[in-house]
């Protein structure tokens, strides 16, 4: 079994209004050092193969098609054997 | 200046229905092989200091208090130099 970690964000030039809120609330709470929070996606896939190499295509595969909104996000993922 | 990269995950005891719904439309999308799906937040928070215990107390506290929902999700971050 393979554990895919995938991270996806907001590519750097795309706005993120639900950080900017993040920020805003993390000023009122007394937290005046927040300078800047950006939110992303963590995703915990478990995929029933023992081929690395299979399982790298077949992830870059799934972000590409449904996982992240290529337009406006990046991924980047690392397997880890479980 | 102080990037902390926190992931905000459901414990392992709760639902995710949202996961589910994902683990769903991957194998509508023939991959098979995918096992289960668990769906996190990431999020960078940039945090204007240069001491690190106080940064891992703050951002420890801002955890407790709005990013994770104590509750239902668990928290663990690091701390990197930018």
């Amino acid at each position: 079994m393979i554990l895919a970690k995938i991270h996806v964000t907001l590519k750097a030039s795309v706005l993120d209004p639900e950080g900017t809120t993040v920020t805003k609330s993390l000023h009122a709470l007394g937290y005046d050092e927040v300078e800047d929070v950006r939110i992303g996606k963590y995703m915990e896939v478990k995929i029933n193969t023992t081929d690395r190499k299979t399982a790298e295509e077949r992830v870059t595969e799934m972000c590409e098609r449904l996982l992240a909104n290529t337009v406006i996000e990046k991924y980047s993922f690392e397997l880890t054997e479980v």
